[in-house]
């Protein structure tokens, strides 16, 4: 986005405070009938004139008292022309800058994206991998990561990842120091340094890349963001490496999004006494994952036939097609519990207590939803009452 | 081969001195026309008379130069009396100790083999599994090798190998100090300690499983025999594991021959740093070997659907589900045992114990042949020994 905001636009960038990303009743409703006319809705209080089937409007009008909850957060178009001049940006489908490869998520299209940084997020993402991977990752997963990462970069390919510790932070700084562009893809507010530690790294992927999120400007970062945030990891790049990955891991999510999303998917073996290549092992024999062994395997297994990029400085080309989307539920349906209550989850803090009406703010959720969730979570054994309120059980 | 040694036998045992294994066009003679026949033709240095055709008798004269080279190293049958009387057999083609698997091999398939060592090879190779590497293993492939060894042959499954160093040594290693049966697939001759630093190993082998080659016995081992004796560790196992293997290595030979002969061919990864593990990796990306991360993988993906033994001390007689007396005929069928093994099973007891002359009368067979059977069955976990005799073997 450049200059004024349009109706439109400001409507996005609105969505984007007002619910979370990934939710596919608002995606549905944006995609069928713009995202300005939803907000209008959520602000009247109505179920939109629009919604002419019972079960629709039914289901609209419960989904309606979580996204007014954070009504009073709304910056204005002034705010956001604000935060523009700041150095952020906001992208919305249709934009220029707009990665086209986000359209394959249907429904769990981001409402828009904030961005920070130099490069262009569309054209970067043309000739791109995601590489991910584990936060504990050992030295052969940094190396691996970062030797590949420089590697691609210095071919003209992006490299795009979390911006986690780990094998994340050593992809960026492997691209970073090939002097090539990295994308690094936060489930917070791009000006927000999550991690703490890697308040530098995000500054110098800004400088020479592009930092990306779902999330406005000042969000933080919680647990099931990161899940839901994968998806975009998945459906910017072309293709999806994992370095080093336990068995059941948020890298493993990222790969399941690529399988999901029909993009190519790779992975790199390693000892199998260790529990980090575990989950590399289980995308090649359980996924249909490539086994890759060199960057080169990956930069081949990415590129249309006969076009491989062989040379440092080749010119960017189209990747693979993809396949349909399926969105953000399956990567959910890993954890027992529902999205809501998944959200309220994240919402408890683990020290001290909260109100049911503050927790229904943090997680973007109607009031009434938040206490069948705290007693469904109650009885289950992650939250527990407390004299503040509510809080995380501890073990 | 017990007794004297027939006609036939005889003759196979002589081509084992005076050809090399795996010459396609006496391998062809001796299936169409027989050892004896050919031998007799190769001692009279005449084209044998059923050779009709022009070119055939063309080939054969040829050929039959270099068969002739080795006439005066010929034994006599009785010098083969003494090599069995000093410990080794001669097992052929339709001897009660020939592996089945070994006529897959067609033309290829060893004239005879020479056998050291207290296991019968047939049925030690009903549920066996190849595993091969490199002989400069690091020690991540010896670890890896030994441990999988040591689970599978607990669980009655005989460990196949070259017995040279690294990965073969590792492999036999560790089924021995579980007490399973294993298999040294020789270059060179049954008796000859080769390598040196392996007389030890190879007379362990010899003790608690046996030692097998298609070279008589005082052979040397040359180059080009390790190549040849590779497909017949290929044929004798259910499927070959590489643990470690360099680009076009030897253990990389082995690994073709099991899947020319469409035998299950699995591999183990490693790390992408490292070289030995770079063939393995071929293996399971261009050879569509199957990756396998536990011992545990390899017994399933050997298994017939549902009966992979995951317990230890699990037999095929005395396996989940299966009752004491019933269970080996319905896991491995009565095919997978001969007539007169099939007898002794049935005539054990599942309590007690039984002396080997009351099993022989039970069994209508006589006590020589009942001695084999219950070494056999012994071998792969359906018979044990006992202080009151023999007995079905109990989980």
């Amino acid at each position: 986005m450049t200059g004024r905001l349009d109706e439109e636009s400001y409507a996005r960038a609105a969505l984007t405070y007002l619910a979370e990303p990934g939710d596919l009743q608002l995606g549905a409703l944006v995609r069928g009938h713009g995202a300005a006319r939803m907000l209008a809705a959520i602000k009247a209080g109505t179920v939109p004139d629009f919604l002419d089937s019972g079960a629709a409007r039914a289901a609209a009008q419960r989904a309606m008292r979580c996204w007014q909850v954070r009504l009073t957060e709304l910056p204005s178009a002034d705010d956001i022309a604000g935060l523009c001049r700041a150095g952020i940006r906001l992208v919305c489908p249709g934009d220029p800058e707009w990665p086209a490869r986000l359209d394959d998520l249907g429904g769990a299209m981001p409402y828009a994206l904030w961005l920070r940084g130099t490069a262009d997020l569309r054209f970067s993402c043309i000739r791109s991998v995601a590489i991910v991977g584990a936060r504990a990752a050992t030295a052969y997963g940094s190396y691996v990561a970062s030797e590949f990462a420089a590697w691609v970069a210095e071919r003209g390919w992006a490299v795009v990842s979390g911006g986690a510790y780990g094998v994340d932070a050593a992809a960026h700084r492997g691209a970073l120091a090939a002097d090539g562009v990295t994308v690094a893809v936060l489930a917070c507010g791009v000006d927000v340094p999550y991690p703490a530690g890697h308040a530098d790294l995000l500054d110098a992927i800004a400088a020479q890349g592009v930092v990306v999120s779902e999330w406005p400007p000042g969000r933080n970062a919680t647990r099931l963001r990161f899940l839901v945030r994968n998806r975009t990891i998945a459906a910017l790049a072309a293709g999806t490496l994992v370095v080093e990955a336990a068995s059941r891991s948020g890298a493993l999510n990222s790969a399941r999004h690529a399988r999901d999303l029909g993009r190519p998917l790779m992975a790199v073996p390693g000892p199998i006494t260790s529990e980090l290549s575990a989950g590399c092992h289980t995308v090649i024999r359980e996924w249909q994952g490539m086994l890759v062994t060199s960057a080169a395997d990956v930069i081949e297994y990415l590129s249309p036939l006969g076009s491989a990029a062989g040379d440092p400085g080749a010119s960017p080309a189209t990747g693979p097609g993809a396949g349909p989307g399926t969105g953000a539920a399956a990567l959910l349906g890993r954890d027992a519990l529902d999205l809501e209550a998944a959200a309220v989850l994240d919402a408890l803090p683990s020290r001290g207590g909260m109100g049911s009406l503050k927790i229904a703010s943090r997680a973007g959720l109607d009031p009434g939803t938040v206490l069948r969730c705290l007693g469904a979570l109650a009885a289950v054994g992650f939250a527990e009452r407390c004299d503040q309120g509510w809080r995380l059980r501890r073990s």
